[in-house]
């Protein structure tokens, strides 16, 4: 059997609330998960080359390039652009589009992330914007999710678009054969939601569109796991992600305060400890940590900025997994066969309802 | 002590999908919390007056409308309109026209209530098109949001309006002297989201609007009840609302899962079940049963068409805290008070951004 081809991750590794230790620790986790993963780390010699000592085995499969800069989390996107040509972060971005690096993860500031991304790497052809995509826990597994919050407003072929990339995304991390699709709206017959809407599922219905295209979804079919794939604008799948986070807080405030309550619920917490626990990995933010910006000429994966280790490896798992499996290639060649009818039916959305 | 003036409430008795059973006995729970409150039933004589014949506080309490027709929750609101003259939906909601009744309550058809209502009721000056607005439970409490879904694009105007509409509510539902308002957004940074909420943050946050505009709120505000009162678009307003239905079922599901994995988790889950129950109970959906149908000419509340008896009497205690607080006079006031300044801010959502 011939060796996997190794796949280089260059990371930004002043990027993130715990910078860089968090950055350097889970590197370490993913060197030991991922045989064929090589790591370039971007940032401040001083301050990795300590850390890197105390990890022999990630210290073996990774490079440092010394960054003077960073980027803090307070800048402004056009700010970071001007003045974060020596930024890690910027470093990073650069080894993707020089050839050096498959990918590129950082948990630095999403925005600055975005706007060097689409300078350095360019956009995919016909696509205007990144769109960002992950996965998401549901009853019934995961589902992918997309946009989440890039794009505010959005017309059919942003939807499209978004359908075939998170198509892709399914298929590259769990090997799906053939994932369902569902539009999000606010309602599952045919005529509710606004004219967008309906000429992208008036698209991704018909056959030759190749989607296995469920139909319209509602907020509650997300953590139903109804489809595999999720689409929306990036107003509403921000608003409905932020809104399953802070629920999920909610729900486990009010059984925490009730598991304090008495002697009697204390010791039946205690009982249920591992119980407990199992429901928590279950719904553990870390293992969906990693979200793809997608729609650029590379593959950049966003990890959350406040997470740990185990998290951060958990981004670096994702970049790696859509490096082997071509993923972008993949949305192009898709993008590409359907462009045409996609065009057409983005011409719609400016004719008066019939 | 003067005697608290009669409140009567028209109800729509064959709405709802265990209508007229558990209407009757939703109203006789009513009937037994409000002291001064009479209810026009309205529906079929022949289902009705033998439930009724069993609840002789209600009877004495209650008017009975025969109605030969009711809307099944099937209908297109087109053919309820046309062909719904002398349902029972129909009549409780005349009975609101001719002054014979408060408020009407409702757990039928919400997009036959709406145009039934719309036609019948006409709007208040200045608004087009009824918004839904409920209140929810949160980790401080309640709160109350709008638009949950009958306006699927929202100008600036809209927004306002909603604000105002919803700083009323809150303060008909619970007395508070000044309830905190927010805009959903994607970010709290006043550049996050679009030309409409940009306006309508402006708007509100000047001192002149009465309002007390807390700013630009996410998603997961929502549950953490970080406002008193959420203003959004329908569009992101039902999904949002359906996101935490959704989240709440699946972290339930879990649990129970959970709970039922092992004899020592079986036997944890028996002592907490008096716990538990009280958290089922601080989200229990029925307790916040009862979403008004705001910008009418008359108080119009819809209750869940799948509540039972508890939650219908949820549904017509808000009708009869709302006549009680003289709700539509106050957002009638409100409005007008501001109307020009409003008609301003909305002429802005055509500019070009600046």
């Amino acid at each position: 059997m011939s060796q996997a081809p190794t796949v280089r991750i260059a990371i930004d590794a002043m990027g993130g609330d715990r910078a860089p230790s968090i950055v350097v620790s889970g590197a370490q986790m993913a060197a030991e998960r991922l045989k064929n993963a090589h790591f370039i780390l971007c940032g401040d010699e001083k301050q990795l080359k300590p850390l890197l000592a105390k990890k022999p085995l990630l210290q073996s499969k990774a490079t440092l390039v010394h960054a003077k800069d960073s980027i803090a989390a307070s800048d402004k996107p056009s700010h970071a652009l001007r003045h974060g040509k020596h930024s890690s972060m910027r470093y990073a971005i650069d080894a993707v589009k020089s050839n050096k690096a498959d990918a590129v993860v950082s948990a630095g500031n999403t925005g600055a992330l975005m706007a060097i991304a689409r300078l350095v790497l360019r956009m995919l052809p016909t696509i205007e914007r990144p769109a960002i995509v992950t996965s998401l826990p549901t009853i019934r597994g995961e589902l992918v999710m997309l946009d989440l919050g890039a794009n505010v407003q959005c017309d059919s072929q942003n939807l499209i678009q978004f359908a075939y990339m998170g198509d892709v995304y399914a298929r590259c991390l769990w090997r799906t054969q053939n994932p369902s699709v569902g539009l999000l709206n606010v309602g599952s017959e045919d005529t509710k939601g606004h004219n967008e809407l309906h000429n992208a599922a008036t698209f991704l219905k018909h056959p030759k569109s190749g989607i296995n295209f469920h139909g319209f979804i509602e907020g509650d079919d997300i953590s139903k796991g109804t489809v595999d794939v999720v689409v929306c604008d990036g107003f509403s799948g921000n608003i409905a992600l932020k809104t399953m986070e802070g629920t999920v807080i909610t729900v486990k405030t009010f059984l925490e305060r009730t598991l304090r309550s008495s002697l009697l619920s204390q010791f039946a917490a205690l009982l249920l400890k591992p119980a407990l626990s199992r429901v928590k990995a279950l719904i553990d933010p870390r293992l969906y940590n990693g979200a793809m910006l997608v729609g650029l000429n590379g593959i950049v994966v966003k990890s959350h900025g406040g997470t740990d280790g185990v998290g951060f490896a958990n981004a670096l798992c994702v970049a790696h997994e859509l490096v082997t499996h071509d993923y972008n290639r993949r949305v192009s060649d898709a993008l590409s066969d359907h462009q045409k009818e996609i065009d057409v039916a983005a011409r719609l959305d400016q004719a008066p309802p019939s």
